[in-house]
């Protein structure tokens, strides 16, 4: 019994079925982004809100905006630029309409968040000497199964951050 | 000096301006809603995200739904009903374009949180015995200055939840 349970956990392991369960949390067999090296944080699920948002277009997703302690702190007391430490967490669903809530409203209004796109898990992770070359923060994005979205994708974070430099790089605003 | 200090204090008091500088959370003299008792909870700003929504139609929001540790844990534990001491809360913000975002994007695609609209605060809180006429729930609505609304509004709680039955009166769902 013992040499099946084994087998089964390490047919699992080969398979990728553990792997993809649930993404991995900062666990040191945790892939980390391409260029930034970033891994998805541990707990980053329990972390205060900072804000929420509606993305249209090709995106067409749900999304809240969570901070690390260091993350809240700093835009409580509107300290720019974030300093070393800050860690950003975006999560985003697909947009669906929900058809129980609409049933109550008796008309179409109600969206709610589905299942996670690939852009599922986004990070920014501030540590000015590491990023000095992009304005002090790291990025990376994972999929549902914690996998890391490619190099060519990471390329594309900074300069599209760019344009918020006043902010220190970072479009969210608090949500009071 | 200290006398002109005192009167300074009593005159903001009386005219209200420092009651309404921020929502009071739970605070011995903040205002308990009508029917239900509930005070703005303290802290509830610091609390796990749920969820989040976009109300379309008269409400034209995006909501963000927090809970309390008692509330969080049942959720992930998917236990139901849930355990008294749980306290949801949803805070609303008016559904406004981020004019900064949508010209990185190119296109108006980005919605984030505006001022607040006058349904800012809800809160259901699960009290059994207290609440049993209500099926365990007790509910809040409160503005962005702490001020609840009226007998009539939480008149109309319940009656609203009461399709979410088999959930427990409860609409939002977790959102990995």
């Amino acid at each position: 019994m013992k040499r099946i349970a084994f087998l089964l956990v390490a047919v699992a392991a080969v398979s990728g079925v553990v792997a993809s369960s649930a993404p991995a949390s900062g666990d040191a067999d945790a892939e980390a982004a391409p260029i930034f090296g970033v891994k998805i944080p541990h707990g980053y699920r329990d972390w205060r809100l900072i804000s929420v948002a509606h993305e249209e277009g090709n995106l067409n997703d749900l999304r809240a905006i969570l901070g690390n302690d260091v993350a809240i702190n700093a835009y409580r007391e509107e300290k720019l630029p974030f300093p070393d430490g800050t860690i950003i967490a975006r999560i985003a669903w697909s947009y669906v309409p929900s058809e129980e809530n609409n049933k109550v409203f008796g008309r179409p209004q109600s969206f709610v968040p589905g299942p996670p796109p690939d852009w599922y898990l986004q990070f920014m992770v501030k540590d000015s000497r590491k990023y000095a070359a992009t304005g002090g923060w790291g990025f990376a994005q994972f999929n549902k199964d914690g996998k890391p979205a490619d190099e060519a994708m990471h390329k594309t974070c900074f300069p599209c951050h760019e344009p918020a430099k006043a902010r220190d790089f970072v479009f969210t605003r608090y949500a009071p």
